[in-house]
């Protein structure tokens, strides 16, 4: 849509969209920056922010069952199913200013901008800030995007967090209300999309500022535990080991390689990493009887996953052969399968991006996001702004407004084009 | 020396020594077998009962003033040097039943064996446990062994302990005299031959009953601290990571090809080894932004030792290249030069071995010993006996009496002819 009376398309208020990043975000624990974890008193404290803020904008603000905060623009048509945007407030302990709330305050910056152009929409839009979506001190992700499409499981519910609180007593004192989560609390969602930060450094290195997110990768997580025999660092010849660091010093570099292979046959977007490592007993004077690795696996493509979980056994015995040891575990820890964002979405964020004469790439997101969850329930989709350096979940994760204000000005403008013309029948 | 009256070598006391072996490590903590720290009350249990024994075989003993328990077997002649024999009854945490007490208890042995043969030695006999000879609670190995030699500075003696206690005062408690330290306290030693278990796999693997000790490599402790880029484990594709887990991962390979590569060349024993690993931030889903690794390198020739430690800023820059990420520290954290066993000692070593029909090799010692400080104020030997499966500092390190006991017929050859025949001139 355009400004009233004119043919230049609408654009954000960036003044505003900035006071509302750096005030939401001020709300951090003291001298622990950037962190606000979900359930605490500084959640809530961003809630009550977020609340008046919404409030301010003319939404009408709720707390659904599974303890989502929702600012809703009433449409005209009460009967239509809603448009929703949004993302999370919440964030990891000393993580960064924008994971989360750049998605939260950039769709509040485009249903403000819609209003005080005078649009009125058909369709209710629903501006959402999910509960938890980052790893929580119950040791669960996405806990209110999981309970808005039904997939918050009783023993979800029973999971036990800070001070022996049940994570739906916690929910409760949110404000939620679990005793009706089971099924999906909105069935009425014609799309959804979320605006987030890439957290990764393509954007950034291709200067293009706007990614439309081609899916959300799967994850599988794998423990690796190889042996050989410890032995003493001085005594034992070096043609005489059976070394289970070097063993494991082979399997990284192979696990490395042959995800770098799989990245480059065109199925999308693949990576594995090994972030954390250990040698047993961990002596300097002792040659590693054990060694032990997780490999963290993302796939857009499940192909993809499936055929390099199957390698994984054959890396580690050709490793552990290589160097006299053994494969005493290849233990797949979990897996999620990859979401793929709904390709009508993702044609009409590109069209918009276009009248806004930005530039857009497709991307896969290798991180997980509400919007995984939301897909159940609705078609979804994700626009990533640049990360400066790539970096997130730290300090110095740095996104310019400038870069959010564009998200939002094509925000709106999807948003008013899904209110005035729904989406064509899936393909 | 023969049997009287028979050409038959003189042998040791088997059940004596099976016995005296079983009770001294039947001192244990109970419940943490097998474990005999320095300076507790379970070792000087331990002490009490090797005064005892040391006494009912005719010998005199006395504590000199680094804490050593010395028992002396009285020689004719006042004025002669005397032999020396002995090695440590203290163990590491949860260590094993023969590292230490078999060199203690086979001196016993060949001296009880000596005397019942009627012999009646010219030099006198010294019989040593030396004080906490395993890295103690003080944080210091060798401590009585040091002291014997001149080599226990004032910063080792103001060393705190457990209760804030001080070394010099741990010492004064076990019967020491830490006044009196500071230069050599038996400048009157003849020769030193030690008895201990090899410690390693070789002797066992090629069938050979006794080690004759070449010499005692020096140990040099380097930290290794690689960096990269630190990154999200989904969002940074597999071609953008400077991953710091990867770059250590190679030099640790390169580390090791290295080592085996110089342990071939033939300058004696050489072992390289990586025990201890980190990575960091050590998170499943974050690519290792620093890698942190301690070399620890055994060289019984100081040149090797000196070519590998300058290689090591290479083998660091081109594994960090490699995968993008630079060295931030190869820090030399310690180091000491090998000591070479005396060559004359070792020949008639060799020889007494003969005689009792014992096939030898020569092995170098990848372990520190106390008879590396000892060669500082006399010509020194050592003599390995196999260990199981080259296991130590473990309750499942083994060697049989027999194989002590040999050893045991060996020194108690060794002594006499020391005694009847003074050392050449050194080459």
């Amino acid at each position: 849509m355009n400004l009233p009376g004119t043919n230049t398309p609408l654009k954000v208020d960036r003044y505003q969209l900035q006071r509302d990043l750096d005030a939401l975000a001020a709300l951090t624990e003291p001298g622990k920056p950037w962190t606000r974890r979900s359930f605490t008193p500084m959640f809530l404290k961003g809630r009550d922010y977020l609340s008046k803020r919404f409030a301010e904008e003319g939404l009408s603000t709720s707390i659904d069952a599974a303890g989502n905060l929702i600012g809703r623009w009433q449409g005209m048509d009460a009967s239509a199913p809603a448009l929703m945007t949004g993302s999370h407030s919440d964030t990891v302990p000393s993580g960064g200013r924008f994971d989360g709330i750049a998605g939260i305050l950039s769709g509040l910056a485009a249903i403000r901008a819609m209003r005080e152009a005078g649009y009125t929409p058909k369709h209710s839009i629903d501006l959402v800030d999910f509960l938890a979506e980052e790893p929580s001190e119950w040791g669960l992700s996405c806990i209110g995007s999981r309970g808005m499409v039904g997939a918050l499981a009783p023993d979800h519910l029973a999971m036990i967090g800070p001070d022996q609180e049940r994570l739906d007593t916690a929910i409760t004192r949110i404000g939620g209300d679990p005793a009706r989560l089971g099924g999906k609390l909105h069935s009425d969602v014609a799309a959804f999309v979320e605006i987030h930060i890439e957290q990764g450094p393509v954007l950034e290195a291709e200067a293009i500022p706007l990614g439309v997110v081609s899916g959300i990768a799967g994850i599988a997580r794998v423990r690796l535990r190889l042996e050989g025999e410890a032995g003493h660092a001085g005594t034992v010849p070096m043609n005489m080991r059976a070394d289970a660091g070097m063993a494991m010093s082979r399997l990284l570099l192979s696990l490395r390689d042959a995800a770098r292979s799989e990245a480059e046959k065109g199925r999308g977007h693949f990576t594995a990493t090994i972030g954390v490592i250990k040698f047993e007993p961990n002596g300097a004077n002792v040659v590693p009887g054990a060694a032990e690795a997780i490999v963290d696996i993302r796939a857009e493509n499940d192909a993809a996953m499936d055929d390099y979980l199957a390698a994984i056994d054959t890396l580690a015995q050709n490793a552990a052969t290589a160097e006299g040891c053994r494969v005493a575990a290849t233990e797949r820890l979990s897996r999620t399968f990859a979401v793929l964002c709904d390709q009508r979405l993702q044609g009409i964020i590109r069209e918009a991006a276009e009248v806004h004469g930005l530039t857009t790439r497709p991307l896969a997101s290798g991180a997980g996001h509400d919007a995984a969850f939301v897909a159940r329930i609705a078609p979804a989709a994700m626009i990533f702004v640049p990360s400066k350096s790539g970096i997130s979940h730290a300090p110095e994760e740095w996104t310019d407004t400038e870069s959010i204000a564009r998200a939002a000005d094509v925000l709106a403008l999807t948003l008013s084009t899904l209110d005035q013309k729904p989406l064509a029948p899936a393909a």
